[in-house]
């Protein structure tokens, strides 16, 4: 018999049809291995080509040169300038396209990837994020936060140089409205974080985790929507990803090196996109929300279905995935 | 100044970024034309091969042979037997996976497509699915039907022969239940459909209408999430598409067929997906939720941002898509 579980904290309902689907290790593709240049003398984020007209935010760097870089993308989805401003006409809502959109470059080599990096250029990575992050949730006409990568053709991305990118919204986006209310709603019932509660869970029951570090814990979700599926929550209550203490930082840096090589290794460097997923900056610190990164690995595809229900249909069991992972040895490590 | 508009219906926020954009025509894609074959002996719904182990649960057919059938799906993703029971434990929310997903093949000849097909065939393929969505319904472990369609590698499909199918679940999804949430906050803010006031204003303006025949309207809505999105509605108000009328199902065919003729010759055959959203079953006759066809070409591809946020970016303006198609003159009509 199928079984269809629900993932309390997206509300998505997920089929499990693991008889059409593959063994874990079956899901490794073997990609054709593209040696790609250290550096590229027409790539926008190699070395030497800073000077592309967008505009530097944010550069750690070392007597070396710079390790991480942020700029504002050249072909930015919203605009740094501008009053917001709502529109209604009718039944035509609308408001000003401002907002930030920008780059993060996530190492100086052309050919460098999250997975294969040191912890300490990991680490530099999410301290950028957080400066980016910090600043940006000052402007007042910011109500939501999204960093998120595209890794692999597959996965949307445009360039090879490893990068991730921001957005600061105007408007908080519905899906996550409705995810908020149901973390309330859940408050609510129970006087307790939903986060918090499937942490703790997750923790006991142990089948699904991947890995747990100091402060953080990676699993793949009860109800994941696809194989592979992983969240990485911190283990401390905290909705807003700002908050990430420094010692949590480096920890954050080292649960997500391993997960992402545990991914490249055992599945052959799959594409993926990650989102973290944090407060609406209008509500920093609450004791419903709980911020995390999620990780789609994209060795299945969203078709006619899944758009017409919003829900999905995996073909492997998260407890057979997460033993899979959990039970891969990084041989670097 | 860049635009991000929301979508009424779906509470979608789109961010219209058309200067990254092409101009309508300059979408069409030059497809490898691939000669199909009109019949191929390996093909499992091709005329022959029907005793391949499912289950027909539908046939139309005149004295030259089936014209239209419908079949279990050889690998569905839900169950015909077993009893509906849900599981809680804790945090553990589950649900037999019971439910029908079958296929419709929607010709006899493997080369043949829906935007090529004569008029009476599509007519003959909406008596299809109403007769299926009419018999499942019956069952009262449904709570809703989802009818789809994958045109084209890319939008999922892994079959040439052309066909949809049929998904009958045993939950509302939660995607769904958000919409019809919003239907009826509408209606009681207001004291209409929201999708009919929707009707109404979008053929006031005329901007975004594709096309409009006796029974039914398509238009590419205000905050469309991707270049050519199109929606079709029913002119009368009609929460479940089971309710169709004869005189509509003949009208509704000759819609379908303009809408995707324009988009296979103006365009050059893109991958798509199209799905009919219908009523809850249990909620049949509401005066709140108004039954469509969406249709979402594969022109853009979905990654890191749309998984992080819920939002989407169009590179194109609704109002230019829809005069594009719109002016577009279908030599065969």
């Amino acid at each position: 018999m199928r079984e269809i579980r629900q993932n309390l904290i997206t509300k998505d309902w997920v089929i499990f049809a693991t008889d059409r689907g593959k063994r874990p290790h079956e899901f490794a593709e073997v990609h054709q291995t593209v040696d790609l240049p250290a550096y590229k003398p027409n790539c926008p984020f190699c070395v030497g080509n800073e000077n592309d007209g967008t505009l530097e935010t944010l550069r750690i760097a070392d007597e070396h040169g710079w390790q991480v870089r942020v700029t504002t993308n050249k072909y930015p989805a919203l605009s740094r300038t501008g009053k917001r401003i709502r529109h209604t006409d009718g039944l035509h809502r609308s408001i000003t396209g401002v907002g930030y959109h920008e780059v993060i470059i996530e190492h100086p080599l052309h050919n460098q990837t999250l997975a294969l990096m040191e912890f300490a250029q990991i680490e530099r990575l999410i301290s950028a994020f957080r400066c980016r992050y910090r600043q940006i949730r000052q402007d007042n006409r910011i109500e939501a936060i999204v960093i998120f990568k595209n890794h692999g053709v597959r996965a949307g991305t445009s360039l090879e140089h490893p990068h991730s990118q921001l957005a600061g919204l105007p408007i908080v986006p519905f899906q996550f409205r409705m995810r908020v209310d149901e973390a309330i709603r859940y408050f609510d019932d129970h006087g307790s974080c939903l986060f918090c509660d499937t942490i703790a869970d997750e923790l006991h029951t142990g089948d699904r985790i991947i890995a747990t570090t100091e402060f953080f814990t990676a699993f793949i979700p009860y109800a994941a929507l696809s194989p592979f599926h992983t969240w990485i929550f911190p283990l401390r209550h905290t909705s807003s990803f700002e908050d990430i203490t420094d010692a949590e930082m480096a920890d954050f840096a080292k649960i997500l090196k391993i997960v992402l090589a545990k991914l490249y290794f055992a599945l052959g460097n799959p594409d993926y996109n990650f989102t973290i997923r944090s407060s609406p900056t209008g509500e920093r610190d609450t004791e419903y929300f709980h911020w995390y990164l999620a990780i789609v690995p994209h060795v299945s595809r969203i078709a006619g279905f899944e758009l017409g229900s919003g829900m999905y249909i995996n073909t492997a069991l998260p407890e057979d995935s997460a033993k899979f992972l959990r039970e891969y040895n990084l041989v670097s490590e």
